[in-house]
């Protein structure tokens, strides 16, 4: 009989991970099984990060699971919905060994346990590639209260959660060892999903996004969606110190509105919310900034104080 | 502003995969959202289908996508789920272009429009390495109802539908161009899943499971989950007449049982099933075989009609 290494990984490495929950029928069957509670309804967000182009092939095991899990988690967040469980389909690369898999789950494990969720589900397969893992992310909503990104209006106002650019300057320092940006790598590396924020937003926020593709680019889906024009006056976009080091010593701020990787939430609201929403920032701890305003028409509009045009080199990543 | 060939590919070649679903949320979302029917479970089953791995790089868009879809949805069959929609995490390689990818969507189309499902939700990557599929299929099923691996019991029979090794030999035929063997080609390149079976077999079947890693490893699976032991006899698993030719000119049986990629299903049944069984078969028009019996103890025991055991050298494949 041929070797089951895959089978015992799954038993003994894998099967841990779904701390008992019954959806995931002990990893022994060809689907997981999820009830629905009354009034609820299923959220799912799929995404694969793929070594080299989401994250560096000299990543650590902990940096990738870190990656993988939260930057899912923040599509969840982005909807408002809460985590109940993900499905994990890994194409494993020869050259990763079964120290390096088994610090993956390790980590895995850790993860899953800081956001309340555990694995039901998934595939463990080989590639000649780069390590590719893909998420399915289960999560819970009351019946439609989910966020969305279709319902800005104009005169409404944009705001943006915590500080954006430190998803790219993480990603520099990550590519040079030695010339580290305080406070970014560990942005890039284990950035935080607002999940909390997410859930308050309901039925205050008009539309929401998380920051992902950057933050010129993602306006860009809202304004798609809602049929509106996004205004970001980029002065008041806010940044960390560490960002306004690095635009003092020469860096272009269209470059960290561009750069994604943040996972902050991006959303509108009435003007009427204001009041509101700064309460909200002061409960949770979190900076949430006024940047922008809805307008009729499409598309973004990224402006400076002056009332000049950024003319931003590019909007954000795509694949092709 | 960077090129958006990514999200225009998503907007006009993905969007019409929805098919105006509602769950979907105009792919224009974070996640999708799913509203579940009352009295029913939600099934989610998550594989991944890499280049190289799980079918050729030489196979055409329209094989890639039979593959993916119809792989996966053999798994809600098993589970005895109707299909509801799908999520796919696409990563490209560069060297597939514009026109392998409209391809392979409108192939995704027509598998999808045949089975009745459609897609809600995914991912686009790139890749650096070869294309992989990722598709998280979701399903239905009235609580409490589905066809587990697990309840296989001492006494019971083993049945399998349709014919077991022709995966193998299409695999076989599709590596050297000209040696096809007849009918087994498109066995391997469109398997056909047995979700009508799956369904009937609901309050009949005792356990259940999909011949994907092979007929002998699968066996395992359900011996393992109902901690009882299998007895295969061999000479009892129905083969097709091209799987007859190609044993009589030297092929190996229990190369074809270890195969794989069979997609047909493999349950176990109590004795006193044999005639509702039966009769299922006919109206289903599928062959449906006993092959052995559910029996005390662990493993699978496959046996000669001589009552001596066949010693495999392999029982399916691994991938690691």
């Amino acid at each position: 009989m041929a070797g089951d290494g895959e089978f015992e990984f799954i038993r003994t490495r894998l099967l841990p991970l779904t701390e008992g929950d019954p959806a995931a029928l002990g990893l022994a069957d060809d689907a997981a099984l999820l009830q629905a509670e009354p009034g609820q309804e299923t959220v799912l967000a799929c995404d694969s990060l793929v070594a080299g182009v989401h994250f560096l092939d000299s990543d650590t095991p902990a940096v990738v699971a870190a990656r993988a899990l939260r930057s899912n988690l923040s599509d969840l967040a982005a909807m408002g919905a809460r985590p109940r469980g993900y499905l994990s389909a890994i194409a494993w690369p020869e050259a990763l060994d079964a120290a390096w898999r088994e610090a993956f789950v390790r980590a895995l494990h850790r993860e899953q346990s800081r956001y309340g969720l555990v694995l039901i589900g998934g595939d463990t397969t080989s590639t000649p590639g780069p390590l590719t893992v893909t998420l399915t992310l289960v999560g819970q909503i009351e019946t439609g209260t989910a966020l969305r990104r279709s319902g800005a209006r104009p005169g409404e106002d944009v705001w943006v959660s915590g500080m954006i650019g430190d998803g790219l300057l993480g990603l520099l320092s990550a590519r040079k060892a030695g010339t580290e940006l305080a406070g970014a790598l560990e942005r890039y590396q284990a950035p935080d999903p607002r999940l909390e924020l997410g859930l308050a937003l309901r039925g205050l926020a008009s539309a929401a996004i998380d920051v992902s593709d950057g933050l010129l680019a993602d306006a860009g889906h809202i304004a798609a969606a809602s049929a509106c024009s996004l205004r970001v006056d980029v002065d008041t976009v806010p940044v960390s110190p560490t960002a306004r080091d690095w635009l003092e010593s020469g860096g272009a701020l269209d470059a960290l509105l561009a750069g994604g990787d943040d996972y902050e939430l991006l959303f509108t609201a009435p003007a009427g919310c204001r009041e509101r929403i700064a309460a909200l920032g002061l409960s949770l701890d979190t900076n949430l900034t006024r940047i922008g305003s809805v307008m009729a028409g499409e598309g973004v509009q990224a402006r400076w104080g002056d009332g000049s045009l950024m003319q931003p080199r590019k909007s954000g990543f795509t694949h092709f």
